[in-house]
């Protein structure tokens, strides 16, 4: 995932989605980052998938923004199987707790320091 | 701004509003915390506030997503005369660049560990 420090995924124009994952992840993290690199690869490859943006507070709280042109792209995302396989090592293993918010984009605006 | 490790802010009941702000700061960030602080003791005075959610990556990616019961009380926060003030303070000092995407939520889940 990108915690780029360049610059965050950009405004788009609306209406567009956007997937929300807050989490506190537990001791056991063997295993994370590969499949964390693999997911970005296969997301990328979703029609209407737009970028991600990602931050991790040390020994703190992440979140991860996934960003999407449509519904549809999400659906996707959201049924493909080996997306699904890492969810479940995710409960079973990653994660302390986490929350996901599905949401359309009404309204967005963006800042380049000139 | 909260980002506490023990839980993420919860999933709420939807229809709800997001505030995704990711953000990229400068080199210059005297007053910062103290500004941080300050909005964050204003929002929750705000009729409608749910919750706030915070990461952020050393030298990268930060991510802040406030929650909100409908589209009146992001009105009202984004209204306030203070918090105009910390965004133009936002712009001139401590932001490199920073994208805001408001969005309702249509979907959410959580899991916390058994």
């Amino acid at each position: 995932m990108s915690d780029h420090p360049d610059a965050p995924v950009e405004a788009f124009e609306p209406p567009y989605y956007v997937a929300v994952f807050t989490t506190v992840r537990t001791g056991e993290q063997g295993g994370y980052p590969e499949t964390a690199a693999r997911m970005e690869e296969l997301v990328k490859q979703v029609p209407g998938y737009l970028g991600m943006d990602h931050a991790q507070t040390p020994g703190g709280l992440g979140i991860t923004v996934g960003y999407f042109r449509d519904a549809e792209a999400l659906a996707q995302w959201r049924s493909n199987a080996e997306h699904r396989g890492a969810q479940q090592r995710g409960r079973a293993q990653w994660y302390e707790s986490y929350t996901l918010h599905v949401a359309k984009v009404e309204r967005s605006t963006g800042f380049t320091r000139p």
